[in-house]
């Protein structure tokens, strides 16, 4: 049992859990909680640290699924926590890579485009919400939150294992490619005169989505087949991009059960 | 000038932020923020705190509504402020008192009814969300989340000005004014066979949403006329609660909207 904060393996959590750099650098990331241990994929879990009561409550439990366990004494595994009352389990897991090519593929792709979102909580729902509408892949531009920050990790209640996505530098060759492969784009946006469920979804479609304070950039927006708009009533000038996100993708769904 | 932290108009701000019965005896929440501050109707703000940063930039402007106004050395601010960078505004605004009669009220009423929702910024997010979709009224049990919690507050980007909304102690009384009205009731629930989208939302409706991690009770979900699911696709159990509510909502507006 690791009883002390100045241990290698505790100071290394630690970094994991702050910086995006040490998670790339390691191709790592942190998964915390016992809902995101239950639905990791085995093949990709690297180490296990739980803390000295959860084991001691769960050890002769049929959890286990045969990857390295360390166990942690109570103070220092809230020390690498991110959560303010932890579970008492977290694992390294390795982080995926898919090209722009597999997350676009398939006979119609359901897409969202996401260029700058900066909220962490934010993404996971999208990637949460976006798993559950049918949602076949994610690209966002590289400005985009860490997806393996832990709050993202955490809010996308293990859609992060099951949704392919990447990020890429340049978004200009993604419309390219989007376009090359017949896929619609649609931009959400303030400025757009076409309602959102006037749209016919049901063939290759990307929902462009953009930052939470400044929407889209006018460079990406521009280079959308359509802009759309998601009507509002009230005094109500912009939805959250995780709601806006949530309205586009279940309305795809909608049309493609046939409603 | 207000220099010292032990003033007592500071403290009071601080209990202000901090307690829903010091909120509740005072009759006054606390808006944070520009936004907060722009949209604010006039006869309900009590007194504005700004930093002395903020007043010094912002006291030729043509932004002020005529209400008393305290400056605050930029330190005190900060320790009142419920943000990490705190814009260096915040106003005591009178909280509103709706009766169930009158948020229930009007032709074919569009409400959310919401029991026993722990995290402010989910329902924050639903204030704001339903105002935009057309939410006519919000009934909430009352071991609902505080709706005058700053994060709340925050959340609803001014829509708590504007949605009329109650507390309600006896959800069984709830449902019988609903029914008396003619308003059709919706559980959204995991047990729902109905798809969502294939009910008719044009007349009075109230959709019932849950806590994050229970859902509704049995007891309220027993009494609503018809439980609706949203189809989920891959391995997703269910959605946010702010997200499900979003797609509820924004599906009554489109059928409203004759789509």
């Amino acid at each position: 049992m690791i009883t002390s904060t100045s241990n290698q393996q505790v100071k290394n959590l630690i970094q994991l859990q702050k910086k995006g750099k040490a998670r790339k650098e390691q191709d790592v990331f942190v998964a915390e909680g016992l809902k995101m241990y239950q639905e990791a994929p085995e093949d990709r879990l690297v180490k296990t640290y739980v803390s000295e009561s959860f084991y001691k409550k769960q050890k002769e439990k049929d959890i286990w699924k045969g990857e390295p366990i360390e166990i942690l004494a109570d103070r220092v595994f809230e020390a690498v926590s991110d959560t303010r009352t932890p579970q008492g389990i977290l694992s390294l897991v390795t982080q995926s890579h898919f090209s722009l090519t597999e997350v676009a593929a398939g006979a119609s792709p359901l897409l969202m485009v996401i260029e700058n979102l900066q909220d962490p909580g934010n993404l996971g729902t999208i990637l949460r919400t976006g798993e559950g509408a049918g949602v076949t892949g994610i690209i966002m531009s590289s400005e985009t939150v860490d997806i393996y920050n832990p709050k993202t990790i955490r809010s996308t209640m293990g859609s992060v294992y099951r949704m392919p996505f990447c990020y890429e530098e340049d978004m200009e060759r993604v419309m390219c490619e989007l376009k090359n492969r017949g896929i619609r784009s649609y931009a959400a946006h303030l400025k757009g005169t076409e309602a959102y469920d006037k749209q016919d979804y049901r063939g290759g479609t990307a929902f462009l989505i953009g930052n939470e304070g400044n929407g889209l950039s006018e460079n990406l927006a521009g280079r959308s087949d359509t802009y759309i708009r998601i009507p509002m009533c009230g005094k109500v000038e912009s939805l959250n991009a995780a709601v806006a996100s949530a309205v586009l993708m279940y309305e795809a769904q909608r049309q493609r059960r046939g409603a």
